[in-house]
């Protein structure tokens, strides 16, 4: 793991690493911030899972996560959101696939399936560098995440419920399996069969018995993507069909940027900081 | 003035906005905060002067300025660096020189004086267009910066003591007549004759006789330009000498960039709120 860059900030380190990852075959980049605490002992670990386009840097850059990281003395990570480099089949034109796309699936469909592995490296490599190499508690973790960052963090919540103490969203896509937006994603990695979206999908995981004690979500009413891509009210229907609990914050006037998340960037840490004491 | 963009952030609104500037002639773009309270009238007024090589957008996305200025109801400006352009001369491979780096002077040298107006536009114009289109209170007017934009803030501030009730820097040039990467640009845009220069240096116009009821100013340790370019202690200097407050947070481990402005943004905002009641 070779250092990028480290600065302090908020009484903490905020460092950019990257690595030769083997599930993606590519040099991965992830950001961490270890708050003060860390100097002391293990902290616990917050994941953070960035929307389309995206890699580590947005979050880190305009996500204002540091201040509260800082008080509650929570460790934020946030990786890339698809490999990257020359040798990774890409569509440059395409914002919705490829590079900046991965969905946080283990892509089955060549040419896909040799890169696109964005589920096992963010819920299996990642995590085995990141407990080798910083002073983190890995058995108090957190999860969430931005658009397809938030689909990422409920879907890895729902199949890892004894991993993950808290888990919340800002403007998750809750139904990509049926959403414009990711349906042409799933099919070019995951093929025609609709059993392996379902395993991607936090709707149909909780229908099909997946669960997890409670979710936050916070959603902003003037977000372009609400009525097509978002549609929180489908997890607030499986929610309570099964009876996990569902904090839905419908926020008046906000869109889909980091003017939003870092408007409600304390709230998501703070829910998680008391999952995790 | 057109309106680039508008995002509500943290119950204010964000905006970007462009407009045809007489000084500088050419287009201008600026950052606009208003705080959730400019709905019920004119709040107070904080501009915000950027370093080299920024735009209005770097403190807009890295200063995490957005949840002070609404809880204490303050809106931010955040005007450009230097005129830009097809037709505005620059030397794009200089960092130090041109675009992004007005170093808030009127330059009085050609080709540079058609263009490099940045302390009328920064005083004059700018001012004259947000009282005009935002509900702004003149009367309670701050202003801070980092690094040139320190130098910005301090040298506008000592020459404008009536106009501004706070100031405060992020690693201000303090002396930048003497500091390696303001000579040159001074010598080009303002010539050889050292008296225009003591009027843009912080501390020759401390010793020339302006005046500031007081300064904060936060400076890192690990600043790679703390040595050369900002030497702070030479405003201790003047401001002892001058009788003139002057809090210097010397910030341990901390270096020039975003990472340290955010995480002492809150005490610079809470140092102007104070002043702006």
């Amino acid at each position: 793991m070779d250092t990028i860059s480290k600065a302090l900030s908020h009484g903490g380190v905020q460092g950019v690493y990257r690595h030769e990852a083997e599930t993606t075959r590519c040099p991965m980049t992830f950001a961490v911030y270890l708050p003060p605490q860390a100097e002391a002992g293990p902290v616990p670990v917050l994941w953070y899972l960035s929307g389309l386009t995206c890699t580590h840097a947005n979050v880190m850059d305009k996500g204002e996560y540091r201040r509260a990281a800082a008080r509650h003395g929570i460790a934020i990570v946030a990786p890339d959101t698809s490999p990257r480099g020359p040798d990774v089949p890409d569509e440059p034109d395409n914002w919705q696939f490829g590079c900046g796309a991965g969905f946080y699936v283990d892509a089955t469909q060549a040419p896909f399936d040799r890169n696109y592995r964005m589920w096992s490296y963010v819920t299996e490599e990642l995590p085995a560098l990141v407990a080798r190499e910083f002073p983190v508690d890995m058995g108090r973790q957190g999860i969430f995440g931005h658009s397809m960052g938030g689909h990422g963090a409920l879907t890895i919540a729902l199949r890892h419920p004894g991993r993950f103490r808290s888990c919340s969203a800002f403007a998750p896509i809750v139904q990509p399996s049926t959403a414009g937006w990711s349906m042409p994603a799933f099919a070019r990695y995951l093929g025609d069969d609709k059993a392996a979206w379902r395993r991607h999908d936090a709707t149909a995981l909780i229908e099909d018995g997946h669960r997890f004690p409670e979710f936050l979500v916070d959603q902003g009413t003037a977000d372009s993507f609400l009525n097509d891509g978002l549609r929180p009210w489908l997890l607030e229907e499986a929610c309570q069909r099964a009876g996990i609990g569902l904090t839905l914050n419908m926020r008046e006037g906000y869109d889909h940027s980091y003017f939003f998340i870092s408007t409600f960037m304390d709230d998501h840490i703070a829910w998680a900081a008391e999952r995790l004491r």
